[in-house]
């Protein structure tokens, strides 16, 4: 293994952690607007440890040894990232031994690398030690506490007594809103490997199929697609219930296909409807309706609209359909996990942790609509798509397929 | 959605739970053997909080939704399956309210149901509730801290303030360590598939194609034949860098794979080695010398043994072999996670938390053993097997391919 450079080793109680000069590049993100936000929330240094926020901060890097799993041995893989409010130049990435194959292939901007830990408190340790020896102010550390397990946190506390610590989750969704070109291409080609999937596996099943097969089969065509499969929710006929099972896809009967597939760390979220046979005047209409309300939706996007004037444009049409018993409209921001900002709601804004709740969209923010009916007895029908917002209107990405696809009939 | 029983409303501090009674079937796992051993630990109950072992005790439930990712808005997905010693009646599964589609198919033994969480502390929130309404004494109560977030712990501590807290780590990996008929044949299935994974894309890749490919090779394989794929080490060449890179695979060169794969929530772990051309004298030789060290680690294994012997057995036959230096061997416990118990040791067994470090092996434990050379000019060699303990010795799973494969030299 090549020696990256310098190499710095500090000793504490019991355990030796190893900084390393890695080459230091700078930022994949943009950390002028980082250290803006954590002056605003009064964050000195953030200790970050979401698999997402580190995969973020690292430019997209997530180490695939881990990838789908955490657990080994008795204790968990803990990945983390400490930076201080303006000096990326001491940022360190805290990982497992097997990373140092990715420091080989130059993966990590992050200037100081540690691949010694085997634990969650090593971990908290390795970031407290580090911290402390840079002879910064450190009042105000933000935590992730969500995804810092206990005994993490209470590691870092016993290193770091004087320390206050407080939530950065709205910080670091925040840095995360306004998607960069390279990453709304990503959003753009999951939504439409989503998508395409979907139409393989409408065309490819017909009668017979069970729904525990039909989402097995998604999950292949996705993995075909060079997506990670994250899930499926299904519904088949008359039933409302959207988990895989043993239920076989019957003649006349409607499907629909609600899932989350992966690229490269962006997810596309889409639903889409399939029916075998053809579709009668009733679900006609009700699927119309459906797209009646996300065109209207999709109407006001634009930088510095709010989530109220989406809701209300789709909720006059929702308003006017007369299969509106049932139907909802919602919508909400996505990207790199399936719920983040922006936060839009059909209500005025209210207070909320932070100062991001329905605030003006903007430029990069990518949105998803979904228009759902529950129906008793035609069974679930829902259009869900994807929509980047632009310097002046949006663009749908995986926009193909929102109209009855039909099954494979023989 | 049917109503599986009758429904208990509580209100807490601003949030309303529900608790279901479902159908209460017996426990898939051994509940007196956990009761024996929470009372060895002293423990009133467990609130579990991994996925791993929640997949346990729930008999191989793990919710489809979030699989691969837990993150969603502003906190996670946190599932809690909360259990009092002695009283599998009263134990209560805490999950997301998608989660209802599945108790609907009949998925849970759990007697109590709560699908209203959306954040780590409700989960805990509710937890809490529930245990302080059952009137049982809850002095110690055991906690995953590397699976608890730091948020989710503190609800859980303000709303029990009184009791303690103890690691339940050891308890609960010493219930799983000895494995069911039907928890032995998804180890076997997973290990099979996960081999036959890899001879499929040794035989179909050549010169030329780069370890990137060929790992995203497997993973297709690996997903075509029902698995979830978890990870693939992978080196080519004489380089020891065991991460997926365009570095291409070249004729006369070996290959590693080293691939986790899962079904079922068990996972197959082996590493198969490839050549594309035929391996000389020496490679013949080194994987000759790894195979036997492999054998002499499988000798000695059956029930009453400890790892001492086994390493003693193995590092025996690896002291004789003129490939030695820097060859090592290691046996541990997989199954459920990459590295659990049986904990083994070439060392006599050592003070440890919890009693079970190097403890005589028992019929149903399953075992990994790994010989490795990471030559310096022949590249990274290694064979990595998998062996049940049965009554009078082991079996070995997916246990073909392990000679020199030949890759696809046109």
């Amino acid at each position: 293994m090549s020696q990256d450079g310098a190499r710095q080793v500090q000793e504490s109680e019991g355990s030796a952690y190893r900084v390393e000069a890695a080459k230091s590049d700078a930022p994949p993100f943009d950390s002028a607007h980082l250290d803006e936000l954590m002056d605003q929330a009064k964050l000195d240094a953030l200790i970050v440890t979401s698999k997402h926020n580190i995969q973020y901060m690292l430019g997209g890097y997530r180490f695939f040894f881990f990838d789908y799993s955490d657990a080994i041995g008795l204790s968990r893989y803990l990945p983390a990232l400490a930076y201080v409010r303006g000096r990326p130049d001491l940022a360190l990435y805290i990982g497992n031994g097997m990373e140092s194959y990715e420091r080989d292939h130059g993966k990590f901007w992050v200037p100081h690398l540690d691949f010694t830990t085997w634990s969650t408190a090593d971990s908290m340790r390795i970031a407290a030690l580090h911290l402390a020896s840079l002879g910064v102010p450190l009042g105000r550390i933000g935590l992730e506490r969500s995804f810092l397990p206990a005994d993490a946190e209470a590691a870092l506390r016993s290193a770091l007594p004087h320390c206050e610590y407080a939530e950065a989750v709205m910080t670091l969704e925040e840095l995360r809103a306004c998607k960069r070109p390279e990453e709304l291409a990503l959003v753009k080609e999951a939504s439409t490997r989503v998508v395409d999937a979907m139409l393989a596996v409408f065309a490819g099943h017909g009668a017979g199929a069970t729904k525990a097969e039909i989402a097995e089969a998604l999950r292949l065509e996705e993995v075909m697609r060079g997506l990670t499969f994250e899930y499926c929710l299904i519904a088949a006929g008359a039933s409302r219930n959207r988990a895989p099972s043993d239920q076989a896809w019957r003649e006349g009967e409607v499907l629909s296909l609600d899932s989350g597939g992966n690229y490269r760390g962006y997810i596309g979220d889409l639903c889409r409807m399939a029916i075998l046979g053809d579709p009668d005047a009733e679900l006609q209409d009700i699927l119309a309706d459906i797209d009646a309300i996300q065109q209207a939706a999709r109407a006001p996007i634009r930088p510095g609209v709010t989530g109220r004037e989406i809701y209300e444009s789709a909720e006059a049409v929702l308003a006017r359909s007369p299969h509106r018993d049932g139907m909802r409209f919602v919508a909400h921001g996505m990207g790199i996990i399936p719920h983040e900002a922006p936060r839009l709601s059909s209500r005025a804004p209210v207070p909320y942790p932070g100062e991001y709740f329905d605030a003006p969209l903007r430029a990069g923010m990518v949105l998803s609509i979904e228009t759902t009916l529950p129906h008793p007895k035609r069974g679930f029908i829902k259009l869900e798509d994807t929509l980047a917002v632009t310097a002046d209107g949006w663009e749908a990405y995986g926009d193909h397929g929102r109209g009855w696809n039909r099954g494979n009939s023989g």
